[in-house]
């Protein structure tokens, strides 16, 4: 077998084997096929695509280019959750105690943010303490204890996976969406779920940009589990606006504790719910969904969810005094208010945008090596449908060591993410 | 500017500058851009092509990455010739004799041949003493004294091709129209060229299958010509059959004398003709191709042509007395003779078949650094259309020192490269 010939079929349009699929990541990874043959057959895949059976193998050949965790020993049901990005997306946060409350075993690998916000390690290391640097039995023991983890991914597990995503990157092949559903599949694969929910989004803050783009993405996600042998459910939903009322790492951890003690928006307790409900019902839970609003409402109101997020904070390394004491984390120490020069109806709030000046503020991260200011970032006062009067505010920044240049764009795109109208407009729809 | 950002526009199929077309490739050259992205951005390139304009563009680029010969104060007009490469392809051996006998400069770099036989260098070098690598000083006196000088290319004109063209080679990204042409029409413009007539060809012994597809590329390289102020024309013609009555090194050069001699196959001679009287035309020595053939037959009849071949040889250091005296060429010491079983006329007789025989007889090479047999080849006593009885030879096997089963092969493929057929068959169409 010959890489040349294996790109050569696939600019045919032809389909391969797992042999040959296995000859072309085993090669990359041993150093027989070089980054050029590889970035080759990356763009002859963006134009002809991979079948579902083609897809199956690469996710199953990332897989196999590292360890595989393996708690079936601890439960039958491991539970993983995976969203494809949005902007104040904290549903980690939220979900996993609760899970973890309802008796789920959740085995959570996530990543650092690179783009305009950080990811939930970055979140999660806001909280003074928290580690989530663990090695395979640290993790193993912690599941095995309180029933959740959540770390950052160890350098071998799909590390197949790591080093085509960086010859994507440099590539222009990050954009097609078998490649993409075999890096996010193998990656909870091989950290040992059973049950995986994802949280496919759509619109202008996200990777795709409608609903049917992120229905296929999905259709194909479930397609590659079932065709190894693991129970994948989706959930798509809308990244028009930002979710909840926080864009940032310290803020969006505030705002999961807040929804822990009950005191959510609406558009982050739907999304929850519906990701709860999904793991209930592939974890054997429930066997009807509507029955996980009662199940999900009872472990917050009595505050096991609460308490199931202190057990993974203390067990991490972190300070749980936070849960009750907010001026513990870094909160930005400056604030600039967005106000509404209009009476009106929010009729647009683009995700992109608040993540763009929340960047800006500091909350996100250009390059790997980049720091992030934990306390940087947004609270959301009004959303779409929202009636605001003239001079309400509409936004809060808040930053901390800012220069003037970034400051000053960082305002001016805040202003310009949002738009009111005299003509009543109603809450978007939030789950397709 | 960035290498990933040009990939990402080509794949969304939009159009490159003349700047970024010369970032890419200046890129590559001093190793800014690196091979994966090249090939990235190749095989973008094969899924959606390049414009004539950026063809163009890509010719320049690789002009102007090396030397560029410049012969305007021998003369306002310099012709070259080029073949996409056919199967008993010894045209240049015939034509440039021709065009000097008939006072036109002809500046000729060729290459050696991989695949199934050699290339003009091979054939060259067959003829004892025979020097090809002339640097850029001779190459141009022997212009100047003799009107024709034959030279493998220099490393240093179009290096950007050469480098590309081996990363095209390991990715599957050869057969793309612009990327062919802009890699032909450089070398050509390079080498200092103003008139070049370039013989496309199409068929089952070709690189391109069908007169449509050699009819496209032909087109294409007359744009890039007229975009970069060369004149280019060209000579769409079949390759289903061998050209000539030979295949194979010495036995090609061989082919070639009588030819100058007067002695000569139909199609050899057609083809000959026709791209004589495009140079004629290109150089202003006659205004109507009708008058082609006239100074043609003049130059072969009264012998300044040989004469000139004569010349060439004596200037590269080669033995003259072969033009006399075969005996002096490697010619294989074995014949094995291949006799048509059937009593008919010749229905076909496979390029690729008879140069496949060829080459498991000594006369072709797999790698760069594989030695040829100059003495083996194969003999063509029919050819398509030709008549012939049950037991009549049809092709003699010429060979030295081959293993039993490289032999074997070839025999067994030089038998079934040929069909008879009761029925009366014409001789094929040769230009298009």
């Amino acid at each position: 077998m010959r890489a040349v010939d294996l790109i050569q079929k696939k600019k045919e349009n032809k389909e391969h084997t797992q042999e040959e699929i296995d000859f072309l990541v085993n090669g990359y990874m041993d150093g027989t096929i070089e980054d050029y043959q590889m970035s080759a057959w990356l763009m002859a895949v963006y134009f002809n695509g991979l079948t579902d059976k083609e897809t199956a193998y690469l996710t199953k050949a990332f897989v196999n280019s590292g360890d595989i965790l393996d708690f079936s020993e601890i439960s039958e049901f491991i539970a993983d959750k995976h969203s494809t990005g949005g902007v104040g997306d904290k549903v980690t946060l939220c979900l996993i105690p609760i899970l973890g409350a309802l008796d789920i075993y959740t085995a959570k690998l996530s990543g650092r943010g690179l783009g305009f916000t950080g990811g939930t390690i970055d979140k999660l290391e806001s909280i003074p303490g928290f580690k989530c640097e663990l090695d395979n039995n640290t993790f193993y023991n912690q599941i095995k204890t309180i029933k959740a983890a959540i770390s950052s991914q160890s350098p071998n597990l799909t590390p197949a996976d790591g080093k085509i995503y960086a010859l994507r990157d440099v590539t222009a092949t990050v954009d097609n969406k078998s490649l993409i559903c075999a890096s996010v599949v193998s990656k909870k694969i091989a950290s040992g779920a059973t049950s995986i929910v994802l949280d496919v989004k759509f619109g202008s803050g996200a990777f795709l940009k409608t609903p049917e783009e992120a229905s296929e993405l999905a259709q194909l996600m479930v397609k590659t589990g079932k065709l190894l042998d693991r129970n994948i459910d989706t959930v798509i939903s809308s990244m028009e606006q930002p979710l909840g009322t926080s864009v940032g790492n310290s803020l969006e951890v505030i705002e999961a504790i807040d929804f822990l003690k009950g005191s959510y928006a609406d558009d982050l307790y739907e999304i929850t719910l519906a990701l709860a409900g999904k793991t209930l019902m592939n974890c054997a839970k429930i066997i009807n969904p509507k029955h996980a609003k009662t199940l999900v409402d009872k472990v917050i109101k009595n505050g096991s969810a609460l308490e199931k997020f202190k057990e993974i904070i203390i067990a991490q390394g972190g300070n749980p005094d936070v849960l009750e004491n907010y001026s513990l984390f870094n909160k930005g120490k400056n604030v600039i208010e967005i106000k509404s020069l209009d009476t009106g109806y929010i009729s647009k709030l683009t995700a992109l945008d608040v993540a763009h000046a929340a960047k800006l503020l500091g909350a996100g991260r250009d390059k790997k090596s980049d720091s992030i200011d934990f306390g940087a970032g947004i609270i959301i006062k009004s959303k779409v449908g929202d009636f605001v009067n003239r001079g309400d505010v509409v936004l809060e920044l808040y930053y901390n060591n800012v220069e003037k240049s970034r400051l000053d764009e960082a305002v001016k795109i805040a202003r310009e993410s949002f738009a009111t109208s005299t003509i009543k407009v109603n809450k978007p729809k939030l789950i397709y």
